[in-house]
């Protein structure tokens, strides 16, 4: 596999437009003493480049282009489409977003669009076309940027134009009214629709919602949100076939189903922020870049955005200790990133982002922020070994975005974060080193030794014939509760759940005992014991075994005494079933058992807080992400690990 | 007193329209199986049994009638309007309910109507009357269910027919306008009104609202809806003057005024959903169950819908522990239901409730949860002795839905909850096994040898006269602090508050000193020592006596050395006035005083966690509701009785 | 100076509009009984007043003049127009407020006027006009009470004519669009304006919107209500040029710039509603003292709101203990009140304040808090001595409402609050006798030795060079974190922040490095050392010292090893730099030497809580607000000063 790219991406987003020109002199000196290789411009331009409805002004993106290049300075153009200018609202109300609520979105921050706005299309559309025809050929230029990180305000609009762009969805997705009563169960509550025009987006109601119709909204909404990013796109890719076409994401993100966008991106790029104040940050962290890599196939990543110091927008805003910006970006790189980029590179003098840190702060470029900012531009560029290389991994967990929808809805057994589930299988997998990737729900497993499937409650027939298919054909699966207890309609699995799991794990499932503590979230510990002996929280159920053996039963609680943890042999493989969430330690030791039958070994031999190991290409890159110094072993020989620092064994 | 049934009702809430007929077959040999005399049909049915307006479809309907009363079950049914068909909405968009905020709720949920909507009000009614008369007559109707869960998720309206019908009512009640506004007391803050045209339901405003204006619309609202009830009622009286008619109550609910209600009703039904988590809610529990009854005139009443196992509403729902279904049930019937029902029977496969436990789950009738309820089922049928017979109470606390919303509005001395105060008073009964009616404000009490009356904040003159002559014919009295501070239209008593209980209770109150603690709701403990010595909270105050003697003063805060609780004689009855909340312990002591002076004894010799025992008929029930086996005394014996289980002595 | 008043004023709003005439007897025999000098009459009588469109009613108030002047009692007249009557909406439903959600608030409760409605306007205007022509030569007239509480429910407004206006606003403030657009930085997030007319009032948007139009709305919300006030004092003056003219202010209240509002005003009056639960609440109480007499630039004020036991608005209501009704009076007395007055005179009957204490309770005159009443009235007529003499104060606390906005606005490095950081600085003060004014940004400070500024976050360049000057000129500054970070457009000062400052403190700022941790507000604490040694929290940076020497280092953190406290001297003066919160030692210990400097004694010679000594003049006072006696040292002689109770040193 070869890089998109020449060398590492080095750069940030730029913003020259919010600054005279004499600052445009020294940006492309210093840009060029940190090593910038790019520079994506016109983010947020919109308004600049188009101050009146069809009055274009690109003199001064003329001349910045003019300038980076220049410099050396390649571009990656954003369509600037991620907020419409005020005029847009001024002309077109009805364009601007409208809350579950009723409240109509206003003006004075930013992606304020209904994503299924027609007037935004056609007055984002035109502005796409007439970037394209005139930086289409500029020869700095990169990439193209679309829009940016969609959906992270205005994930779904109830509006008018939505409501009626969901109906026409829906009518594509069912054919006849009847379908549409039949997947949503609507005999339930005397809910039967007469016509599609009588069907409404999920806004505010009395009680409870139709849990078919809000998921198919959410569905909806993230494709409205997609089909304005491949419109943008189609344009683009027909007037220069060769420039890759990107739009940033944003890590687990739960309102874009990623899947489906990856598909229709050239690259994928990743926005970052994890809170300095958290010392376990890191996990997720290295799961959101596992998660990039494999949404593009295995294939090169660029960090998009992320940043020097401290953000604006949490309550408290820490900042990032001395090396862990240097830090997390390697750590992005041997996880497939070759590009490293920020939000933004000159830190903003005015606006809602000001306090948001750049590449170059507000206390200019002789500063602690800068000079690591030069050093890393140095040591990026000399990262010619690992560019575009791969990260190999045996072991992948499955994702999937209906089933983040429906296991936090309301009126399910428990409340449960999806995100949390799967990062509780993630977090022993990155302390002993073993590479992951994250999977989609049915498609063909079999280059995994190991596949996990946490809490794939909305399950297609499909997908579980996939997992079970890779368990006959010498997989390893651990499947968790609240895997395969609906179909994608939200339909429940009657007779014991799990659907074709039933065969693949060799029980069934008889009732469900979520554990809870009365009005409040201080969950009482419970123990599994036997093959894993592990305390246990959240859930308990009566799981029927046919032909697994039970590895572990519940010591107390609903279920003392019953099935915990089984193992079933099923063609060439074999599948764990697991009915609670162990402890950390616990699941460290199942995983052992199920990495020890596939062979499977991590980089680590034993775990650290903070330490992380990964190889890619021929290179292994030992991470110490917390304050203080970590002695590894590796090989079988003992390491340290410098605090807020790494290794890198060539 | 005989059982309006030939038998303990047994059975549940039957949908048969969410599954296809080859499930309708199943489902009559399961009832069968069960012991299930009764299905209460059609709750949600409406959009199928009018699919478009005017267009009825009763077919289906009709073989569920045949089917059931072909396997011997008798059929509550139910008038299908609890929630119209999205067509309504569609029609009559101002049908739908609109929040205080002014947000119109929207359909794909349930209850999506204004309680005021004509649209709502002509459609069901012409629903219902024609379901009176095509299944008037059928020999397999037992009793009508009109509606469900009336006000359960909107309680109030704000939409435009709603303020209409609400100066309506007001100049029903008022008359004229300048009454109105000595009602309202409008002369505060400027709100004098020239006409009813100017008055308007209390939506959101800018500070608090005025208090009398917010109580006349939680009257109104509850009014309005009931207005719907004896609507439906009066159709269906007239169609099948023999058959009887109800809706479900939900406990202990604050929306609707159930005294009100209970009068339009020809029995009692109620729904229940104790948290299993919780290890106190048999007290709720048993004061609702006591409520029906009283609510009845002691009268047996129905257990509309319970579940088996586990809600999905609340955020994690843990299941009954096995053997508690049975407990509660048989807890139901000892308080004087004659009918074990559930939501539902048959576990729901999609919509918003397919988590929610049935008596038929997911996995079948091969099932624990299906066992159970067969085993119920039997157990129940043998219930002779008991079916129809009284539940004698000698004493009384007394509820009022008026000062439920006066105690718990903005802008009061301290927060306070109804419902938490009645239990504090009903709690130490329970444990000693004193069976307790509740009483409505104004009524006679002399079959009562003890009433309590706490936090009766808003009475009327005739209520107080109504407690002074219970006590000087003979009867106790306790009445709490925060009663009689005002009257019907929230009007303070001035003057030493208390009206005519000055002279009951021999004292006048001068000044209100909640117990307060800055921002935190972590309230001080206080003391009182005297007659009864006791730990205190919430409340002090400076009680002035007149003809009563102190029984214990304050030993700190505020009012230290002030009368805490006195005693007062009246005619040929005592009355004690509680300045404060003691704890469990001095309330207990205290009660032991007064029900001694009032020959009152329990059929608890002493108290334990969980236990609960009460008579019905010549029949005593022993209620152990707590996880371990706990040994009580009995008629001077000691006795086991099992956890989660109960005994019954004869 | 001379006070405004013939003696110290004592009274409250008088509402007999509420009562029966004969209950009006009882009022002048009772007043006369508390030595009561003034009534406020008529705050909420529109409605009585005028109770339809044009139609006036004076009759009653001109008994109730009658009675009152008869009685001895002077009036402070209320202009009425604090709530409009219901008739108002009816006839101008655009005149309601509509909140930041589009929600129009409703009648019924009070304040619901939209600041920029022009029908509320022009009868409000009508109004007052009647009553100047009616009762301004009234002998019994003493001053005029304008409204109420500006801005307490409805601060701002989202409606039609709001957003009009608030465009006129900004038209008249930048005169250009274009100016408008630097201001705001509107090319940052593409939010360029074409015209006014494409500006909105910041309501609820996508994401953080735009701080400098959120700032604007903010100066335009008060301006607006500011309007409304000079439009009613202009037709007052007009009528009775030599009759003084107030509003009530709250205290610190950040809706309203007091300092633009007190120069229209011809005396300041205050609200004041302490929590009598928490023991700390005289720091504030004191402060607010001081500012009301900073804001009238050193002369007597009155408090016109205060309550004699509880209020009714918080969810526990606490009493005011035995003695502190007087306490809390004499320390406004003490601090420059030439008045204490209440809300109100008789209790309530009904309304939504009904339980809010007042002078004549519901028990009426033979009560605690009637005698407690009787006694304060008899001591306050003998304050003769302190009627109309200066607070003397050599230290100046700087306090900025557009600093206090912007620090609070979203999207900004901390959360923090204002006043919390003003109070930490003004404690220490309390806590050792010294007084302190309230200073206003771009004043002469050379009246004093001490001026603290803390975090004053957006500065004009003139402010900056105010604070310049006065060191300087000899004077002693303290000057916190996060001040001069910005100027009055909410823009970065580049280059080490700070402005003008740099030269002032001898220091540059590089980077800042908020206290986080994680979700969590528990804020880790560090430590500072050298010349001072204390605990800090919420705040470390980087902080470049150019003439400024050290004073105390960071010990532990981000800025371990940097200066956290610094010294410069500059002209005949010095200057501090603090760069973190000490803790309240570290505060008191470093003021200590500032103060040594400056020549400036406290009259405490230790502190303790709930001690507050102060000097009016010739006399000292010393008050101990805690529920234990406290030894005090002053002059040298132990002395001690009883629980809830003062000494007064003539």
């Amino acid at each position: 596999m070869t890089s998109l790219f020449p060398s590492v991406r080095f750069g940030g987003d730029y913003n020259p437009d919010q600054w005279p020109r004499e600052v445009w002199d020294e940006d492309v000196v210093l840009m060029q003493r940190a090593g910038v290789t790019t520079a994506t411009v016109g983010v947020f331009s919109w308004a600049r480049l188009e101050p009146s409805p069809g009055a274009f002004d690109f003199e001064w993106l003329d001349d910045v282009f003019a300038r980076l290049h220049a410099g050396g300075i390649r571009v990656m153009m954003a369509t600037a489409t991620a907020s419409p200018p005020p005029w847009l609202a001024a002309l077109h109300p009805e364009s601007l977003p409208v809350t579950a609520s009723g409240v109509r979105l206003t003006v004075g921050s930013r992606q304020q669009y209904s994503p299924s706005s027609s007037a935004y299309r056609e007055y984002a559309l035109r502005l796409v076309q007439k970037l394209a025809e005139r930086y289409g050929d500029h020869p700095a230029l990169e990439a193209w940027h679309v829009g940016n990180e969609y959906a992270c305000h205005v994930p779904r609009s109830y509006d008018a134009e939505s409501i009626a762009a969901f109906r026409a969805w829906l009518e594509a997705r069912y054919g006849t009214i009847a379908d549409l009563n039949a997947a949503w169960g609507t005999s339930f509550w005397s809910q039967g629709y007469g016509s599609f025009d009588e069907v409404h987006a999920p806004a505010d109601a009395p009680s409870f919602k139709n849990p078919t119709q809000v998921l198919d909204f959410d569905r909806f909404s993230s494709d409205a949100l997609l089909a304005l990013f491949t419109a943008e796109r189609d344009i683009l890719r027909a007037a220069t076939p060769s420039i890759p076409i990107t739009t940033n994401f944003m890590g687990f993100f739960k309102d874009a189903d990623y899947w489906k966008w990856a598909k229709q991106m050239d690259f994928i790029t990743d926005d970052s922020y994890p809170d300095p104040s958290d010392p376990n940050s890191y996990v997720q962290l290295a799961a959101s870049r596992d998660l990039m890599r494999s949404l593009g196939g295995g294939k090169p990543w660029l960090l998009m955005e992320q940043t020097t110091a401290a953000v604006n927008w949490r309550p408290r805003n820490a900042v990032k200790p001395v090396g862990v910006n240097r830090l997390q970006s390697l750590q992005a790189h041997a996880r497939g990133a070759d590009g490293i980029l920020y939000f933004q590179w000159r830190q903003a003098k005015a606006g809602a982002e000001k306090f948001h840190s750049a590449m170059v702060p507000h206390g200019g470029a002789d500063t602690r922020v800068f000079r690591e900012v030069e050093a890393l531009g140095a040591e990026l560029a000399t990262l010619t070994d690992t560019l575009g290389t791969d990260v190999p991994a045996r072991v992948a967990i499955l994702i999937d975005w209906d089933s983040w929808h429906a296991l936090e809805q309301d009126a399910v057994p428990t409340k449960l974060s999806y995100i949390e589930q799967l990062l509780a299988w993630y977090r022993p997998l990155l302390d002993s080193g073993v590479t992951v990737d994250f999977a989609e729900a049915g498609t063909d497993l079999s280059a995994y030794s190991v596949v996990i499937v946490p809490v794939f409650v909305a399950a297609t027939d499909a997908a579980l014939v996939a997992i079970d298919d890779f368990v006959a054909g010498g997989g390893r699966a651990v499947v968790t509760f609240q895997s395969a207890v609906l179909d994608e309609r939200l339909h429940v699995r009657l007779g014991g759940y799990l659907g074709q799991l039933q065969q693949t794990l060799g029980v069934s499932v008889e009732e469900f005992a979520p554990v809870a503590a009365g009005e409040s979230d201080d969950l009482p510990a419970l123990a599994i014991s036997g093959g894993i002996t592990s305390g246990a929280t959240l859930w308990q159920e009566i799981v029927n075994p046919t032909t697994a053996e039970v590895v572990s039963t519940f010591s107390d609680g609903f279920a003392a005494g019953l099935p915990a943890i089984t193992r079933n042999s099923r063609g060439e493989g074999a599948a764990w079933y697991v009915a609670t969430l162990p402890d950390r330690g616990g699941i460290a030791e199942l995983l052992g058992q199920v990495l020890a039958e596939a062979g499977v070994t991590g980089e680590l031999e034993s775990s650290a807080q903070g330490v992380e190991a990964v190889r890619r290409g021929g290179t292994l890159f030992v991470f110490n992400h917390s304050a203080v110094d970590a002695e590894v072993s590796i090989g079988g020989s003992p390491t340290v690990v410098p605090a807020h620092d790494l290794i890198i064994v060539g």
